[in-house]
Protein backbone atom coordinates (compact mmCIF):
# COMPACT_ATOMS: atom_id res chain seq x y z
CA UNK A 1 0.00 0.00 0.00
CA UNK A 2 1.38 3.46 -1.06
CA UNK A 3 0.09 6.90 -0.09
CA UNK A 4 0.33 9.31 -3.10
CA UNK A 5 -1.32 12.44 -1.50
CA UNK A 6 -3.09 14.17 1.78
CA UNK A 7 -5.01 16.52 2.33
CA UNK A 8 -6.79 18.29 5.54
CA UNK A 9 -9.77 20.03 5.63
CA UNK A 10 -13.00 20.80 8.44
CA UNK A 11 -11.62 17.92 10.46
CA UNK A 12 -11.10 15.11 7.67
CA UNK A 13 -7.95 13.94 6.59
CA UNK A 14 -8.19 12.57 3.17
CA UNK A 15 -5.26 9.95 1.50
CA UNK A 16 -4.76 9.15 -1.53
CA UNK A 17 -3.22 5.70 -2.30
CA UNK A 18 -2.47 2.64 -4.58
CA UNK A 19 -2.61 -1.06 -3.59
CA UNK A 20 -1.35 -3.11 -6.45
CA UNK A 21 -2.91 -1.24 -9.62
CA UNK A 22 -5.86 -0.25 -7.54
CA UNK A 23 -5.54 3.40 -6.87
CA UNK A 24 -7.75 4.44 -3.40
CA UNK A 25 -8.82 6.76 -1.50
CA UNK A 26 -9.09 7.06 2.62
CA UNK A 27 -10.85 9.19 4.84
CA UNK A 28 -10.24 9.03 8.94
CA UNK A 29 -10.73 12.56 11.67
CA UNK A 30 -7.92 14.60 11.27
CA UNK A 31 -6.57 13.21 15.03
CA UNK A 32 -8.12 10.00 14.77
CA UNK A 33 -5.39 7.21 16.89
CA UNK A 34 -6.54 3.95 17.53
CA UNK A 35 -9.65 1.47 16.33
CA UNK A 36 -12.39 2.39 14.67
CA UNK A 37 -15.15 1.25 12.40
CA UNK A 38 -14.74 1.47 8.49
CA UNK A 39 -17.30 2.37 5.97
CA UNK A 40 -16.11 0.58 2.46
CA UNK A 41 -18.00 2.53 -0.32
CA UNK A 42 -18.46 1.33 -3.80
CA UNK A 43 -19.31 3.91 -6.35
CA UNK A 44 -21.43 3.91 -9.75
CA UNK A 45 -21.62 2.93 -13.12
CA UNK A 46 -19.30 5.65 -14.52
CA UNK A 47 -18.32 7.39 -11.43
CA UNK A 48 -15.34 7.16 -9.67
CA UNK A 49 -13.99 7.25 -6.12
CA UNK A 50 -14.03 10.66 -5.47
CA UNK A 51 -17.32 11.00 -6.88
CA UNK A 52 -19.31 13.68 -5.64
CA UNK A 53 -21.83 10.93 -3.70
CA UNK A 54 -19.38 9.15 -2.13
CA UNK A 55 -17.00 12.65 -0.83
CA UNK A 56 -20.20 13.64 0.75
CA UNK A 57 -21.18 10.25 2.29
CA UNK A 58 -17.50 9.66 3.44
CA UNK A 59 -16.42 12.47 5.24
CA UNK A 60 -19.99 12.78 7.18
CA UNK A 61 -19.09 8.85 8.55
CA UNK A 62 -15.94 10.84 9.35
CA UNK A 63 -16.98 13.97 11.00
CA UNK A 64 -19.79 12.59 12.51
CA UNK A 65 -19.48 9.11 13.76
CA UNK A 66 -15.51 9.23 13.91
CA UNK A 67 -15.47 6.32 11.47
CA UNK A 68 -12.72 5.81 8.69
CA UNK A 69 -14.44 5.79 5.14
CA UNK A 70 -12.77 4.12 2.23
CA UNK A 71 -13.28 3.64 -1.57
CA UNK A 72 -11.26 2.65 -5.00
CA UNK A 73 -11.94 3.12 -9.07
CA UNK A 74 -13.89 0.29 -10.05
CA UNK A 75 -11.82 -1.14 -13.12
CA UNK A 76 -12.56 1.01 -16.10
CA UNK A 77 -13.11 3.71 -13.69
CA UNK A 78 -11.94 6.67 -12.68
CA UNK A 79 -7.61 6.63 -12.54
CA UNK A 80 -7.49 2.82 -13.97
CA UNK A 81 -7.14 2.23 -17.15
CA UNK A 82 -9.82 0.96 -19.86
CA UNK A 83 -10.02 -2.22 -19.52
CA UNK A 84 -10.43 -3.81 -23.52
CA UNK A 85 -12.11 -7.42 -22.15
CA UNK A 86 -14.83 -5.01 -20.14
CA UNK A 87 -15.56 -2.96 -22.80
CA UNK A 88 -15.96 -5.71 -25.29
CA UNK A 89 -18.75 -6.79 -23.37
CA UNK A 90 -20.41 -3.51 -22.96
CA UNK A 91 -20.03 -2.83 -26.69
CA UNK A 92 -21.60 -6.27 -27.67
CA UNK A 93 -24.23 -5.63 -24.94
CA UNK A 94 -25.19 -2.22 -26.63
CA UNK A 95 -25.64 -4.60 -30.17
CA UNK A 96 -27.82 -6.91 -28.02
CA UNK A 97 -29.95 -4.54 -26.85
CA UNK A 98 -30.07 -2.37 -30.33
CA UNK A 99 -31.13 -5.82 -31.55
CA UNK A 100 -33.99 -6.08 -29.33
CA UNK A 101 -32.58 -7.88 -26.06
CA UNK A 102 -33.46 -6.53 -22.60
CA UNK A 103 -31.14 -3.78 -21.01
CA UNK A 104 -31.23 -5.35 -17.33
CA UNK A 105 -29.97 -8.77 -17.65
CA UNK A 106 -27.32 -8.13 -19.52
CA UNK A 107 -26.36 -5.40 -17.02
CA UNK A 108 -26.58 -7.77 -14.31
CA UNK A 109 -24.50 -10.51 -16.43
CA UNK A 110 -21.89 -8.25 -16.65
CA UNK A 111 -21.95 -6.48 -13.18
CA UNK A 112 -21.42 -9.99 -11.89
CA UNK A 113 -18.53 -10.75 -14.29
CA UNK A 114 -16.80 -7.70 -12.68
CA UNK A 115 -17.78 -8.67 -9.38
CA UNK A 116 -15.50 -11.50 -10.21
CA UNK A 117 -12.35 -9.27 -9.59
CA UNK A 118 -13.71 -6.49 -7.61
CA UNK A 119 -14.74 -8.76 -4.56
CA UNK A 120 -10.53 -10.10 -3.75
CA UNK A 121 -9.43 -6.35 -4.79
CA UNK A 122 -11.59 -5.28 -2.34
CA UNK A 123 -11.02 -7.76 0.24
CA UNK A 124 -7.74 -6.52 -0.25
CA UNK A 125 -8.24 -3.25 0.46
CA UNK A 126 -9.66 -3.97 3.86
CA UNK A 127 -6.50 -6.22 4.83
CA UNK A 128 -4.35 -3.13 3.87
CA UNK A 129 -6.36 0.08 5.63
CA UNK A 130 -6.88 -2.16 8.32
CA UNK A 131 -3.31 -3.03 9.18
CA UNK A 132 -3.14 0.85 9.82
CA UNK A 133 -2.49 2.07 13.07
CA UNK A 134 -5.81 4.82 13.10
CA UNK A 135 -7.79 2.87 11.29
CA UNK A 136 -7.11 -0.63 12.95
CA UNK A 137 -9.62 -4.04 12.91
CA UNK A 138 -13.01 -2.44 13.81
CA UNK A 139 -16.12 -3.61 12.75
CA UNK A 140 -16.84 -2.67 8.67
CA UNK A 141 -19.76 -1.63 7.16
CA UNK A 142 -20.38 -1.58 3.68
CA UNK A 143 -22.39 1.55 1.65
CA UNK A 144 -23.44 0.74 -1.99
CA UNK A 145 -26.08 1.55 -4.85
CA UNK A 146 -26.77 0.85 -8.11
CA UNK A 147 -22.96 -0.43 -9.75
CA UNK A 148 -22.02 -0.52 -6.25
CA UNK A 149 -24.47 -2.62 -5.04
CA UNK A 150 -24.44 -5.20 -7.68
CA UNK A 151 -20.57 -5.44 -6.70
CA UNK A 152 -21.28 -5.16 -3.21
CA UNK A 153 -24.20 -8.20 -2.65
CA UNK A 154 -21.50 -10.24 -3.79
CA UNK A 155 -18.60 -8.38 -1.77
CA UNK A 156 -21.06 -8.56 1.38
CA UNK A 157 -22.08 -12.01 0.95
CA UNK A 158 -17.93 -13.27 0.61
CA UNK A 159 -16.62 -11.23 3.16
CA UNK A 160 -16.98 -12.03 7.24
CA UNK A 161 -15.78 -8.58 7.96
CA UNK A 162 -18.98 -6.27 7.13
CA UNK A 163 -21.43 -6.39 9.66
CA UNK A 164 -23.87 -4.15 8.22
CA UNK A 165 -24.63 -2.76 4.50
CA UNK A 166 -26.50 -0.33 2.72
CA UNK A 167 -27.73 -1.27 -0.98
CA UNK A 168 -29.97 -0.61 -2.91
CA UNK A 169 -30.96 1.23 -6.74
CA UNK A 170 -30.12 -2.67 -7.98
CA UNK A 171 -32.26 -5.96 -8.96
CA UNK A 172 -32.60 -9.54 -8.51
CA UNK A 173 -31.44 -10.72 -11.77
CA UNK A 174 -27.92 -12.20 -11.21
CA UNK A 175 -27.90 -11.37 -7.25
CA UNK A 176 -30.90 -13.04 -6.03
CA UNK A 177 -28.83 -16.32 -5.42
CA UNK A 178 -26.02 -14.58 -3.57
CA UNK A 179 -27.95 -12.00 -1.80
CA UNK A 180 -29.39 -15.20 0.20
CA UNK A 181 -25.92 -15.78 1.52
CA UNK A 182 -26.54 -11.81 2.88
CA UNK A 183 -27.08 -12.33 6.66
CA UNK A 184 -26.34 -9.20 8.15
CA UNK A 185 -28.33 -6.04 8.77
CA UNK A 186 -29.16 -4.15 5.72
CA UNK A 187 -30.95 -0.71 4.78
CA UNK A 188 -32.26 -0.68 1.12
CA UNK A 189 -32.74 2.20 -0.83
CA UNK A 190 -35.42 2.02 -3.73
CA UNK A 191 -36.13 5.34 -5.89
CA UNK A 192 -40.16 4.50 -6.54
CA UNK A 193 -39.83 5.72 -10.38
CA UNK A 194 -36.38 4.39 -11.13
CA UNK A 195 -36.12 4.75 -14.85
CA UNK A 196 -33.11 1.98 -14.45
CA UNK A 197 -34.07 -0.78 -12.50
CA UNK A 198 -37.36 -2.39 -12.76
CA UNK A 199 -39.63 -2.01 -9.28
CA UNK A 200 -40.51 -5.11 -9.45
CA UNK A 201 -36.94 -6.47 -9.15
CA UNK A 202 -35.80 -3.96 -6.84
CA UNK A 203 -38.40 -5.59 -4.75
CA UNK A 204 -37.41 -8.78 -5.23
CA UNK A 205 -33.85 -8.22 -4.48
CA UNK A 206 -34.79 -7.16 -1.23
CA UNK A 207 -36.94 -10.12 -0.26
CA UNK A 208 -34.29 -12.34 -1.78
CA UNK A 209 -31.72 -10.98 1.41
CA UNK A 210 -31.34 -13.53 4.11
CA UNK A 211 -31.10 -10.79 6.74
CA UNK A 212 -33.07 -11.18 9.76
CA UNK A 213 -33.08 -7.19 10.10
CA UNK A 214 -33.66 -5.69 6.43
CA UNK A 215 -35.70 -1.95 5.74
CA UNK A 216 -36.39 -1.40 2.57
CA UNK A 217 -36.78 2.60 2.17
CA UNK A 218 -38.19 3.38 -1.29
CA UNK A 219 -39.31 6.78 -2.02
CA UNK A 220 -40.14 9.03 -5.06
CA UNK A 221 -37.92 10.08 -7.58
CA UNK A 222 -36.25 8.40 -10.48
CA UNK A 223 -32.67 6.61 -10.29
CA UNK A 224 -30.25 9.33 -8.93
CA UNK A 225 -32.67 10.91 -6.73
CA UNK A 226 -31.98 9.48 -3.25
CA UNK A 227 -33.46 12.21 -1.00
CA UNK A 228 -30.92 13.95 1.25
CA UNK A 229 -32.69 12.75 4.37
CA UNK A 230 -31.81 9.47 3.88
CA UNK A 231 -28.09 9.96 4.41
CA UNK A 232 -29.17 10.92 7.71
CA UNK A 233 -30.39 7.29 8.03
CA UNK A 234 -27.89 5.65 6.91
CA UNK A 235 -25.52 7.43 9.52
CA UNK A 236 -27.82 6.31 12.04
CA UNK A 237 -27.94 3.10 10.76
CA UNK A 238 -23.98 2.38 10.73
CA UNK A 239 -23.76 3.93 13.88
CA UNK A 240 -26.46 1.51 15.71
CA UNK A 241 -25.05 -1.43 14.10
CA UNK A 242 -21.13 -1.08 13.98
CA UNK A 243 -20.31 1.12 17.04
CA UNK A 244 -21.88 0.10 20.48
CA UNK A 245 -20.81 4.16 22.06
CA UNK A 246 -23.34 5.87 19.50
CA UNK B 1 -64.32 19.26 27.10
CA UNK B 2 -64.07 17.82 29.91
CA UNK B 3 -61.30 16.06 32.43
CA UNK B 4 -61.61 13.03 34.61
CA UNK B 5 -58.49 11.74 35.75
CA UNK B 6 -54.53 13.57 35.94
CA UNK B 7 -51.32 11.23 36.40
CA UNK B 8 -48.04 12.45 35.88
CA UNK B 9 -44.93 10.46 35.51
CA UNK B 10 -41.36 10.78 33.92
CA UNK B 11 -41.81 14.24 33.53
CA UNK B 12 -45.22 13.16 31.50
CA UNK B 13 -48.55 14.56 32.41
CA UNK B 14 -51.59 12.59 31.31
CA UNK B 15 -55.01 13.94 31.28
CA UNK B 16 -58.08 11.93 30.30
CA UNK B 17 -60.93 13.40 28.92
CA UNK B 18 -64.39 13.20 27.35
CA UNK B 19 -65.60 15.57 24.45
CA UNK B 20 -69.18 14.96 24.27
CA UNK B 21 -69.69 11.23 24.07
CA UNK B 22 -65.76 10.50 22.95
CA UNK B 23 -63.31 9.51 25.70
CA UNK B 24 -60.08 10.53 25.08
CA UNK B 25 -56.60 11.10 26.87
CA UNK B 26 -53.64 13.93 26.35
CA UNK B 27 -50.63 13.67 27.08
CA UNK B 28 -47.67 16.90 27.38
CA UNK B 29 -44.69 17.76 29.30
CA UNK B 30 -45.18 18.29 32.89
CA UNK B 31 -44.16 21.76 32.51
CA UNK B 32 -45.89 22.50 29.22
CA UNK B 33 -46.55 26.53 28.66
CA UNK B 34 -47.51 27.81 25.39
CA UNK B 35 -47.69 26.27 21.77
CA UNK B 36 -46.36 23.07 20.49
CA UNK B 37 -47.25 20.38 17.53
CA UNK B 38 -49.63 17.57 18.39
CA UNK B 39 -50.06 14.70 17.38
CA UNK B 40 -53.43 13.02 17.09
CA UNK B 41 -52.83 9.10 17.32
CA UNK B 42 -55.62 6.41 16.11
CA UNK B 43 -55.45 3.28 17.52
CA UNK B 44 -55.53 -0.26 16.06
CA UNK B 45 -59.02 -2.75 15.74
CA UNK B 46 -59.85 -4.55 19.21
CA UNK B 47 -57.35 -1.77 20.93
CA UNK B 48 -58.22 1.53 23.19
CA UNK B 49 -56.70 5.47 23.44
CA UNK B 50 -54.74 4.05 25.98
CA UNK B 51 -53.00 0.45 24.19
CA UNK B 52 -49.79 -0.01 24.87
CA UNK B 53 -48.55 0.91 22.00
CA UNK B 54 -50.35 4.21 21.86
CA UNK B 55 -48.79 5.02 25.19
CA UNK B 56 -44.90 4.20 24.87
CA UNK B 57 -45.18 6.48 21.80
CA UNK B 58 -46.89 9.16 23.27
CA UNK B 59 -45.00 9.30 26.18
CA UNK B 60 -41.75 9.28 23.34
CA UNK B 61 -43.34 12.51 21.73
CA UNK B 62 -43.81 14.15 24.77
CA UNK B 63 -40.17 13.54 26.56
CA UNK B 64 -38.01 13.46 23.62
CA UNK B 65 -39.37 15.99 21.57
CA UNK B 66 -41.91 17.89 24.06
CA UNK B 67 -44.63 17.69 21.85
CA UNK B 68 -48.04 17.22 22.57
CA UNK B 69 -49.78 13.50 21.88
CA UNK B 70 -53.53 12.78 21.83
CA UNK B 71 -55.68 9.62 21.35
CA UNK B 72 -59.69 8.78 21.67
CA UNK B 73 -61.39 5.75 21.63
CA UNK B 74 -62.82 4.27 18.41
CA UNK B 75 -66.38 3.88 18.29
CA UNK B 76 -67.39 0.63 19.35
CA UNK B 77 -63.88 0.32 21.36
CA UNK B 78 -62.13 0.90 24.99
CA UNK B 79 -64.78 3.16 27.23
CA UNK B 80 -66.91 3.70 24.01
CA UNK B 81 -70.21 1.56 24.37
CA UNK B 82 -70.86 -1.29 21.90
CA UNK B 83 -72.25 0.21 18.76
CA UNK B 84 -75.46 -2.01 17.35
CA UNK B 85 -75.19 -0.49 13.85
CA UNK B 86 -71.36 -1.58 13.29
CA UNK B 87 -71.29 -5.01 15.22
CA UNK B 88 -74.06 -5.57 12.72
CA UNK B 89 -71.87 -5.20 9.80
CA UNK B 90 -69.28 -6.70 11.60
CA UNK B 91 -71.14 -10.23 12.00
CA UNK B 92 -72.34 -10.07 8.52
CA UNK B 93 -69.27 -9.37 7.22
CA UNK B 94 -67.99 -12.78 9.31
CA UNK B 95 -71.48 -14.77 7.75
CA UNK B 96 -69.68 -13.32 4.01
CA UNK B 97 -66.26 -14.64 4.96
CA UNK B 98 -67.75 -18.20 5.70
CA UNK B 99 -69.40 -18.43 2.45
CA UNK B 100 -66.48 -17.72 0.67
CA UNK B 101 -66.00 -13.71 0.39
CA UNK B 102 -62.61 -11.89 0.51
CA UNK B 103 -62.17 -10.28 3.88
CA UNK B 104 -59.82 -7.45 3.04
CA UNK B 105 -62.31 -5.57 0.95
CA UNK B 106 -65.10 -6.28 3.54
CA UNK B 107 -62.67 -4.95 6.10
CA UNK B 108 -61.74 -2.05 3.87
CA UNK B 109 -65.54 -0.91 3.33
CA UNK B 110 -66.52 -1.40 7.05
CA UNK B 111 -63.58 1.15 7.72
CA UNK B 112 -64.37 3.62 5.42
CA UNK B 113 -68.02 3.45 6.93
CA UNK B 114 -66.79 4.13 10.40
CA UNK B 115 -64.49 7.08 9.02
CA UNK B 116 -67.54 8.88 8.16
CA UNK B 117 -67.97 9.59 11.98
CA UNK B 118 -64.24 9.51 13.20
CA UNK B 119 -63.54 12.11 10.77
CA UNK B 120 -65.42 14.76 12.23
CA UNK B 121 -64.91 13.27 15.95
CA UNK B 122 -61.66 13.57 15.74
CA UNK B 123 -61.25 17.39 14.11
CA UNK B 124 -63.40 17.95 17.18
CA UNK B 125 -60.68 16.72 19.04
CA UNK B 126 -57.95 18.76 17.45
CA UNK B 127 -60.52 22.05 17.73
CA UNK B 128 -60.85 21.79 21.70
CA UNK B 129 -57.38 20.23 22.47
CA UNK B 130 -55.38 23.15 20.97
CA UNK B 131 -57.85 25.56 22.98
CA UNK B 132 -55.85 24.79 25.49
CA UNK B 133 -52.91 26.98 26.29
CA UNK B 134 -50.03 24.09 26.95
CA UNK B 135 -50.93 22.74 23.16
CA UNK B 136 -51.78 25.63 21.36
CA UNK B 137 -52.77 26.18 17.75
CA UNK B 138 -49.08 24.28 16.34
CA UNK B 139 -48.33 22.12 13.78
CA UNK B 140 -50.16 18.42 13.60
CA UNK B 141 -49.18 15.10 13.05
CA UNK B 142 -50.94 12.48 12.58
CA UNK B 143 -49.99 8.44 13.31
CA UNK B 144 -51.72 5.21 12.96
CA UNK B 145 -51.21 1.96 11.62
CA UNK B 146 -53.90 -0.81 10.98
CA UNK B 147 -57.57 0.46 11.77
CA UNK B 148 -55.57 3.42 12.50
CA UNK B 149 -54.27 3.81 8.98
CA UNK B 150 -57.50 2.94 7.14
CA UNK B 151 -59.29 5.90 9.77
CA UNK B 152 -56.27 7.75 9.58
CA UNK B 153 -55.86 8.82 5.57
CA UNK B 154 -59.82 9.77 5.43
CA UNK B 155 -58.77 12.15 8.57
CA UNK B 156 -55.32 13.06 6.52
CA UNK B 157 -57.21 13.78 3.16
CA UNK B 158 -59.70 16.13 5.06
CA UNK B 159 -57.39 17.86 7.73
CA UNK B 160 -55.03 20.88 6.24
CA UNK B 161 -54.00 21.00 10.46
CA UNK B 162 -52.06 17.96 9.30
CA UNK B 163 -48.72 18.55 8.39
CA UNK B 164 -47.06 15.01 8.42
CA UNK B 165 -48.53 11.75 8.50
CA UNK B 166 -46.96 8.45 9.91
CA UNK B 167 -49.38 5.57 8.48
CA UNK B 168 -49.00 1.93 7.27
CA UNK B 169 -49.98 -2.21 7.83
CA UNK B 170 -52.82 -0.99 5.64
CA UNK B 171 -54.30 -1.88 1.92
CA UNK B 172 -55.84 0.35 -0.67
CA UNK B 173 -59.31 -1.29 -1.42
CA UNK B 174 -61.45 1.59 -0.18
CA UNK B 175 -58.82 4.28 0.71
CA UNK B 176 -56.60 4.77 -2.66
CA UNK B 177 -59.01 7.01 -4.29
CA UNK B 178 -58.78 8.78 -0.57
CA UNK B 179 -55.10 9.14 -0.72
CA UNK B 180 -54.45 10.36 -3.97
CA UNK B 181 -55.49 13.23 -2.13
CA UNK B 182 -53.07 13.15 0.57
CA UNK B 183 -49.79 15.54 -0.18
CA UNK B 184 -48.61 15.97 3.02
CA UNK B 185 -45.08 14.23 4.04
CA UNK B 186 -46.26 10.60 5.16
CA UNK B 187 -43.95 7.68 6.54
CA UNK B 188 -45.58 4.19 5.52
CA UNK B 189 -44.77 1.14 7.28
CA UNK B 190 -44.97 -2.08 5.65
CA UNK B 191 -44.65 -5.23 7.55
CA UNK B 192 -43.55 -7.79 4.65
CA UNK B 193 -45.13 -10.90 6.16
CA UNK B 194 -47.87 -9.04 6.83
CA UNK B 195 -50.68 -11.78 7.38
CA UNK B 196 -53.55 -9.24 7.08
CA UNK B 197 -52.95 -7.27 4.41
CA UNK B 198 -51.67 -8.51 0.99
CA UNK B 199 -48.28 -6.83 0.37
CA UNK B 200 -49.44 -5.85 -3.31
CA UNK B 201 -52.02 -3.61 -1.23
CA UNK B 202 -50.09 -2.23 0.84
CA UNK B 203 -47.59 -1.09 -1.98
CA UNK B 204 -50.48 0.23 -3.86
CA UNK B 205 -51.70 1.94 -0.65
CA UNK B 206 -47.96 3.90 -1.08
CA UNK B 207 -48.17 4.46 -4.71
CA UNK B 208 -51.60 6.39 -4.00
CA UNK B 209 -50.43 8.71 -1.73
CA UNK B 210 -49.82 12.55 -3.85
CA UNK B 211 -47.52 13.31 -1.09
CA UNK B 212 -43.86 14.86 -3.15
CA UNK B 213 -42.18 13.19 0.16
CA UNK B 214 -43.14 9.82 0.92
CA UNK B 215 -41.35 7.08 2.38
CA UNK B 216 -41.87 3.48 2.42
CA UNK B 217 -40.40 1.52 4.88
CA UNK B 218 -40.53 -2.11 5.09
CA UNK B 219 -39.42 -4.77 7.22
CA UNK B 220 -39.75 -8.25 7.70
CA UNK B 221 -41.82 -9.92 10.04
CA UNK B 222 -46.20 -10.07 10.29
CA UNK B 223 -48.43 -7.53 11.56
CA UNK B 224 -47.70 -6.91 14.59
CA UNK B 225 -44.33 -7.08 14.64
CA UNK B 226 -42.97 -3.01 13.62
CA UNK B 227 -39.30 -3.40 14.65
CA UNK B 228 -38.60 -1.10 17.70
CA UNK B 229 -36.13 1.31 15.69
CA UNK B 230 -38.82 2.52 13.75
CA UNK B 231 -39.96 4.39 16.49
CA UNK B 232 -36.80 6.40 16.44
CA UNK B 233 -37.61 7.32 12.88
CA UNK B 234 -41.23 8.39 13.38
CA UNK B 235 -39.61 10.91 16.07
CA UNK B 236 -37.42 12.11 13.81
CA UNK B 237 -39.54 11.89 10.56
CA UNK B 238 -42.33 14.11 12.93
CA UNK B 239 -39.64 16.59 14.54
CA UNK B 240 -38.19 17.47 10.95
CA UNK B 241 -41.26 18.48 9.86
CA UNK B 242 -42.80 19.82 12.47
CA UNK B 243 -40.49 21.41 14.54
CA UNK B 244 -37.85 23.77 13.47
CA UNK B 245 -35.96 23.99 16.10
CA UNK B 246 -34.73 20.29 15.91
Amino acid sequence: MRFTAEALSDGVREQLFTLGDVPGVLWTPEDAAGTRPLILMGHGGGQHKKAPGIVSRARRFVAECQFAAAAVDVPGHGDRPKDEKYDRIVTENQARVEAGEELAPLIAGFQALVARQTVPEWRAVLDAVQELDHVGTGPVGYWGVSLGCGLGVPFVAAEPRVRAAVLGLGGALATAEVAARITVPVEFLVQWDDERVPRTQSLALFDALASAEKSLHANPGKHGEIPAFELDSTLRFFARHLDRRM
